[in-house]
């Protein structure tokens, strides 16, 4: 087999056997297929698209490039959650507990932050000794005593995604929804999952802005998933603005343990709600409810009777994280600079330019530029108001926190554009927009034009 | 700038500006952008599409990446002919001498066989002595003293059609008739050349064998010389068999001194023709005739006068060869084997797949599997007979050359596939098929999708 003819092939139109996708994917696990014809069969794929046979062979072929997590010694229905990036997103950390909690058991393996996205483990390292970098044995040492785990990616993991997607960024191959499917659901699959509920984002705070692009990944990782015997449900969920009332690194993490610990706010509701509608999705699939809505009472339940949050802390504990702080957890938030953002203008807020709003929030130095840099534990944002709220010209907007002076200007511009005060409020879409299962992904797949 | 950048504008459709290309081609041949970039870009290219001020760009910037030569010290025209490759194409050695005996001059920049397609280099360095690798300083000297120098391309000349051609042999992005365009006329246009002829060919001898992608390239390499300054034509001529006699490289050069001598026969007809209305288009190009039909009255009185002939044998010399074979051209071929190929039966010569003509010549020996690999000068083919001709059952349809008798099944076997005899003749296409000049360029650049 030579990689020259397999990219003519896919340049042509012409969908490659498994045995073919299982070429490339191996050659570039290997580094034994040359990035340049790497790079010329992703941008042949990224324009002539994928058959849901190939998506199913790549994201096989990738997941099984590496070693795989194999949780069924546990005994439990294994779930995760994957959302595909937000602001503000920290749901994983009350999803976790509460479906452990259910009965599930959770190997969370998750990201860093990304662009204007956050990154659950940049949040968790901000707990003082938390270990993201567990082996797989560890993790399920850690599965085995609280049954949920959030880890990182071992360099041993699917290596064919790291080749791939690092060759991807150069190329501009990133935008295709066959290779960002393949990508994040040959990761969740190394894990072993038995079940798997997406998180797709929509709106002006996700990368794909257009509901019907959202749509056609959420039906295209509901299909792959099915097709690797893995029940999967996808939701398409709200964007356009921070989930919940904080963006940062410990701060996030503040914030779910107010929640954790049965402390509500107004601000942080649509947190709340999304959290509770995904572990009931997880509840659902693992079989420990009859339905989603039925998963999301009894995911409440066990959020209100502070269950999910001993399990969280032991979580944290067991992954060498200081739980000490979490008794006063506004007193560790420690940023050397705060700093309100004023309304210029009173009236509604109308409008937010959601992904202006995570750039902000990385300036602040709670992302990175560059893969590999620190991220500032405390730097982040704290808005004051949700669209439909009303404001009061000269009012705290939002509050900034960063650890220099210097880190401030740039976000203060960016939010000056981003949050938009109007003489009206707009109409405010749904927080859960579309809900795609094995049922109803036809007619998403059909809706948008591939091979 | 940076090449993800405008890699992703290609990808979306989107025209690059002269700027960008020139970024992209520079950093081709200083092999500072890597090969996964400009691979991915080259896919992205191949499959949206280059708008002709694109192609023009491409060109230009890849003219302009080595060194170029200037004829203009000359003080005449400058002429060349380009032909796409074909099988016993030799119309080089007729026309750049009867062009040459017209006034003009013509720094005849050629290459190597490829394929199933012979190679004017490898042709010319059958004759003892002759040295294709000139300096452009000797290429001048040459012109200076006969008007015609056939050479190789420096490595000085156009480096990042180098970089780029064999990147796009490794990454499938050959067939793009914009690529196409760029890397002939590139070549060309760094010759200094004020005319350009070419010859496009058709059928199933020639790399573009539908009609209407050749006819699109044409008009493509038309436009793009004229938007150099360059005035340019290009002529759709009939590849569906061997031109001429013979098909190798000492016999080529052979079968053109018998011309050039004036030793006309039935079954090279075609390739005298065809070079003829060639020059004839150099000599109207250049100003020196009032018509492309004049300019062919030209080139045969000079042909037949036996200055072209002259002038061929004193730039051979000039070259460096040992014109003393060409008083007895055809004792000095001496291959070691010669074998008849018989007609299977009686009728015409209905069709040819001139393509496996070609790889029978090339596995005589006449060609190479590798760049780099040495030719035999001796091997090739000789054909008794033309489409449409009768021939009789066990009488030779052709004489096979090599220099070892292992050579000869494989070829032996593709051409009893390749040479069809049918009851009745077929009807043969003309041997010029359209004419591509600035005037009607359009037509054709029209009829195909581009952006």
């Amino acid at each position: 087999m030579h990689a020259v003819d397999l990219i003519r092939k896919k340049r042509d139109g012409e969908p490659l056997t498994p045995e073919e996708i299982q070429f490339l994917v191996q050659g570039a696990a290997t580094e034994t297929i040359p990035e340049e014809q790497l790079s010329a069969w992703l941008m042949a794929a990224l324009l002539r698209g994928l058959s849901l046979a190939e998506v199913d062979a790549l994201t096989t072929a990738m997941k099984l490039s590496g070693e795989v997590f194999d949780p069924s010694p546990l005994g439990r229905f294994a779930v995760d959650k994957h959302s595909t990036g937000g602001v503000g997103d920290k749901t994983s950390f009350l999803i976790a507990p509460i479906a452990a909690a259910a009965g599930l058991v959770v190997p969370m393996i998750s990201g860093r932050a990304l662009g204007h996205t956050g990154g659950t483990l940049d949040k968790l390292e901000s707990i003082p000794g938390y270990r993201t970098h567990l082996t797989l044995p560890e993790m399920m040492e850690v599965l085995a005593l609280c049954s949920a785990s959030i880890v990182g990616q071992t360099n041993r993991l699917v290596p064919a995604d790291r080749v791939l997607y690092s060759l991807r960024d150069r190329t501009a191959t990133v935008e295709s929804p066959y290779l960002i499917c393949a990508s994040i659901m040959s990761k969740k699959l190394a894990a072993g999952l038995n079940g798997l509920v997406l998180d797709v984002k929509t709106g002006s705070g996700a990368f794909l802005r257009r509901k019907e692009d959202a749509l056609f990944l959420a039906a295209l990782m509901v299909e792959t998933g099915e097709r690797a015997g893995t029940s999967t449900a996808a939701l398409l969920t709200n964007m356009n603005q921070p989930l919940g009332r904080f963006a940062g690194n410990w701060i996030e993490i503040r914030e779910s343990l107010d929640l954790l610990a049965g402390k509500r706010h107004p601000l942080n509701e649509d947190l709340r709600e999304l959290s509770l509608v995904l572990a009931g999705w997880m509840i659902f699939l693992g079989g420990a409810a009859d339905s989603a809505t039925a998963g999301r009472e009894r995911a409440e339940q066990l959020l209100d009777s502070g269950r999910a949050l001993e399990i969280f802390t032991k979580m944290v504990q067991a992954q060498g994280g200081d739980t000490a702080i979490f008794a006063e957890p506004e007193r560790f938030h420690r940023p050397a600079i705060r700093k309100d953002f004023l309304a210029d203008r009173s009236g509604y807020l109308a409008r937010v330019d959601c992904t202006q709003v995570g750039w902000a929030v990385q300036r602040l130095g709670a992302g990175r530029e560059r893969a590999g840099e620190p991220v500032a534990a405390h730097a982040g944002l704290e808005m004051h108001a949700k669209l439909g709220d009303k404001v009061g010209a000269g009012k705290p907007l939002c509050t900034l926190f960063a650890d220099d002076p210097s880190r401030l200007a740039e976000p203060e511009l960016l939010l000056r554009q981003a949050l938009v005060i109007a003489d009206r409020p707009a109409p405010i879409d749904p927080l859960i927009q579309e809900i795609i299962t094995p049922e109803n992904k036809k007619q998403y797949l059909e809706a948008a034009h591939h091979p």
